[in-house]
């Protein structure tokens, strides 16, 4: 029988093949109370298993492929320091010990308690990191029970069967099997659990194989060997799906690769509009690896270098300031001269792990509209420091500019400018190179930064428009919010016209201004931004090409008009219109 | 040693007394393990405390003066029907018999699993609901303890000791205890717990008393008879002050006696301008009996009567019509001809209690960006006409708007609109009397509604500026948030010309508009806002001579030069010199 589920969109494309199925974690163990005189047997037993784990993560690190992402051994390296966490084993002794609970049952139960506390943290990112800790106790139950782990399983079953039309469909995929499934090219992948910034998203963005996560009780509804199609595109996944629905998939599928082959025709020709208007094209990108691929897409630069991966391998802080000057410059060269923004850390004040089963942390009753990116930054400023001087020393090895998220105020963009100021002084006096010209912009991602954007003119260097939070402001939904998504909506008047104002005043002023949220790359926006008057466009490097496509096409003089009628069309009938018109110009 | 505490404003003025403290819930209780055969004794223990807490409800209940709030009634009966709920009763015999706990640990136990459930609810409003339980179960370990219960306590205290100076200070305090103090003219009120729409704020409001709740560890800190001073205006309790503290705060206290005495004066003078420029000034009330205060206070009017109250008496639903229709009938006819705008409901999607103890409901990542408000009443259909119904019925008692919250896309309004149509029809239809002519408003509390007021200026009989939420939402900042509350902004640049812009879009349409937030009872706002065309100010009734006051000294003329500065000056240093100039002009 055919039916869909539905998830969230991580990574573009479709994929068509077999579902592979990991067995969801084997938490389902049986509870029984031991008897006095077994404790120390029981304990024996947990400690014996935490070492057969820890041989399991030194045999992955070991088998590290040289040229796999630096990222991936950290992710190995964080299981290995759960797995020693007096939280989570000495607390579990301590349930073997005074409530003579087996081992199984402890670990469990333990876990259920530190689940409960990541389930009140705000921040996605960091509430992503529950499944770390999840992962490890399946790990472990897995070496109670005598069961070999998910990844040898995989690699046992892929080495039989052949795996090449395959997509891994799991509750949950650990980070280091994500690696393994890396080297063995699965077509896809579907997980019950993940958001945006899990780490199965961000590996697969980065690998450029179509996921959906979040894709609640897919494991549990799909077969072993169900034909599947994976619709990265929209998070949907279609089980056993009809031949006339297989047919239209296939077809758009081989649609999808045509086209990306004739794309690749444009790649060296230059961007501009047939009335001549040089337009710059710039990537997003998550991982400092990303570089390579922004330069093979044909990419002008960097134009968003997210600096949130820095957490994926940090318990409860951003990296030394080294590990983070590596990663920088890593980008920075693989530029190879091309400039590279990197914004500043734009998560939420939360450090769950600081507090793992204690109730020392607040959580905030609207994230969103909380203490996070520079607001956190800049009550941080130790933190923030460390970013600054790593980033300023990674500009001597090419051009880099500096973006600083979700300013609003003027005092803020003082404070903001002055500490990066007190940075360069203090590499000056450790006689550290830094390009002392090195650019600061602003995203414009509030309402009040976009309609006060001369306060911004006035300071900084460039600016970056976020549309994805700028719409969430400006109608006051939040997107990730199922209850109200379907009042998310980038065409509102409203957000028009403030994008509009916001590069109007820019171009006038003669400040850069590019945009980087989901706008950029959306092909069916790209004549609307044009004819606002942008510029500089920078997006997930695989929408490229066919936003260049579309930018080739362009007469901007034909837009003018139409480009007016979508600003003062405030009724949704007259906006229709108006923007029916601008695709036909 | 004097020391201050800080809290959350919820009821304005000062007050000076003795400490009357409240001991803390009793809720730290032996724990121990009973025998088998005591778990019959058990339970009838329970079950004899329960008879307790009901004979001693309803012996509160008879005691209620004639003159009560309706609503004081109802709070008490909310408590008896926790004391039946399943959830506490069953879960706790429970306990005793499955893990053999006596009683109060039973108790507290289910408590705590209890309050986990509403720790994790977004709507603030529903949160506070869990005081209610805690309030149960404490009367219930009190009775099992053979102690008195606390409004008994003070009644007796307050018999021996006279109490005209005393400001009331508890952990948290029940409504139907809060009834008892207000029989007993207490000073004030400081609370551990608690937040703007708690009942000790709502009654403290609504009796004019100063107040201030969450003031943590108020009760753990202040000792009996400690000498406190309440600064209602701020949240502050100053403990043991210095005598020149005291004295400062008496002559504030003093002045403030005869600034109002003074100001009482203004109460029949017509409110305009020096100029002639007619201003109306409304009142916004929280209860139905609050309008008595808002005519006394010289209300032409009801600006903004909420709905939330609806919410106290009911466990997780909206009353029915017919006690709806009574309670907006009741402020209508209070009012006496003036007219009264209702809100319709503007509270989150959570139904905590419909699910309590289970985990039915999934709770929003930012309730102030989710289901709430109109977004709300559009997908509960069913409640939202139950409420239209409620309020056209009672329109035919007196002139009565209708105003709608959190509206920003065109569907939506003429979604309402549709609704409010169908509820005329369905009366029609059932030959029920209503006022054809109510006229629907909106409130301008989203960027997207100010930045596209056309859209609700075309379809709208008045609109009303909430500068509360549109403050939040333009600067993205919950100002509830303690961590950020330091950059909520009302006269960040941004927020001024979102304001003036709607002011003068509506004005040229010839549409009425009012501001009902915050700034519209600030009397260092009034110039400003008189200057920026605003003709119609709704406010708490105890702002309302304060406000008409600085309107009679006003003369609009010469405020044109130093608004035109204010809305010109980006930079903070001119916008202060901008404003100064206009509070000399």
């Amino acid at each position: 029988m055919s039916f869909t589920l539905h998830g969230i969109p991580v990574s573009r494309g479709i994929a068509i093949g077999r579902a592979y199925l990991i067995a969801p974690a084997a938490l389902d163990v049986d509870h029984y109370l031991i008897e006095p005189d077994q404790i120390g047997e029981e304990i024996a037993r947990f400690h014996a298993a935490q070492e057969a784990v820890h041989a399991e993560l030194d045999a992955l690190r070991e088998d590290l492929a040289a040229d796999a992402p630096s990222e991936m051994g950290a992710f190995i390296n964080v299981h290995s320091m759960i797995l020693n966490d007096a939280m989570l084993v000495q607390e579990t002794i301590d349930l073997v010990r005074t409530r003579r609970y087996n081992v199984e049952w402890a670990l469990t139960e333990q876990l259920q308690i530190l689940s409960r506390h990541f389930d009140d943290i705000e921040d996605e990112y960091l509430r992503e990191r529950k499944a770390d800790i999840e992962q490890v106790v399946e790990r472990v139950l897995k070496a109670l029970a005598g069961a070999p782990s998910t990844a040898s399983l995989v690699a046992h079953n892929a080495a039989s069967n052949g795996h090449n039309e395959m997509i891994v469909v799991a509750h949950d995929i650990a980070p280091a099997d994500m690696l393994q499934f890396k080297t063995q090219a699965f077509k896809g992948f579907v997980t019950d659990l993940g958001g945006r910034t899990s780490h199965t998203a961000i590996v697969a963005r980065s690998l450029g194989i179509p996921a959906s996560v979040g894709v609640q009780q897919a494991s549990a509804l799909i077969r072993q060997n169900d034909l599947i199609i994976v619709d990265g595109d929209h998070g949907i996944v279609i089980v056993d799906p009809a031949p006339i629905v297989l047919e239209e998939y296939s077809y758009r599928q081989s649609e999808k690769v045509l086209e990306q082959r004739k794309l690749q025709r444009l790649k060296f020709s230059p961007t501009q509009t047939l009335d001549g208007t040089k337009i710059e094209l710039c990537a997003n990108i998550e991982l400092p690896d990303d570089a390579q691929t922004a330069v093979e897409a044909g990419a002008m630069g960097v134009g968003l270098f997210r600096t949130e991966f820095l957490f994926m391998n940090h318990k409860n802080r951003l990296p030394e300031e080294e590990e983070q000057f590596e990663a920088y410059k890593r980008a920075i060269e693989l530029m190879n001269g091309r400039p590279v923004t990197i914004r500043t850390i734009d998560v939420g004040a939360d450090k769950p792990l600081d507090s793992m089963g204690g109730d020392g942390y607040e959580t905030a009753p609207n994230p969103a509209l909380g203490l996070r990116a520079i607001r956190w930054s800049l009550s941080e400023p130790q933190m923030f420091m460390t970013q600054l001087r790593a980033i300023l020393r990674a500009s001597a090895f090419g051009p880099t500019k500096i973006l600083i998220p979700m300013l609003a105020h003027a005092q803020e963009i003082d404070q903001t400018l002055d500490l990066i100021q007190e940075a360069k002084r203090q590499l000056d006096d450790a006689g550290i190179a830094y390009d002392p010209n090195v650019q600061v912009g602003a995203m414009i991602e509030i309402p009040a930064a976009a309609i006060a954007v001369r306060l911004f003119l006035k300071r900084l260097d460039f600016l970056s428009i976020g549309t994805n939070d700028l719409i969430q402001y400006t109608l006051a939904i939040d997107r990730a919010d199922n209850a109200v998504a379907h009042l998310y909506d980038p065409l509102h008047p409203a957000v028009l016209n403030l994008i509009a104002f916001t590069l109007r005043e820019a171009n006038r002023a003669g400040v850069p201004v590019s945009i980087c949220g989901e706008m950029a790359g959306d092909p069916t926006a790209t004549r609307l931004l044009l004819g606002l008057g942008l510029t500089e466009f920078s997006m997930h490097p695989s929408q490229l090409l066919v936003v260049k496509q579309e930018i080739l096409r362009s007469n901007l003089k034909a837009f003018e008009k139409p480009v007016a009628d979508v600003l003062a069309a405030y009724e949704p009938a007259e906006l229709a219109t108006a923007l029916a018109q601008l695709q036909k110009a």
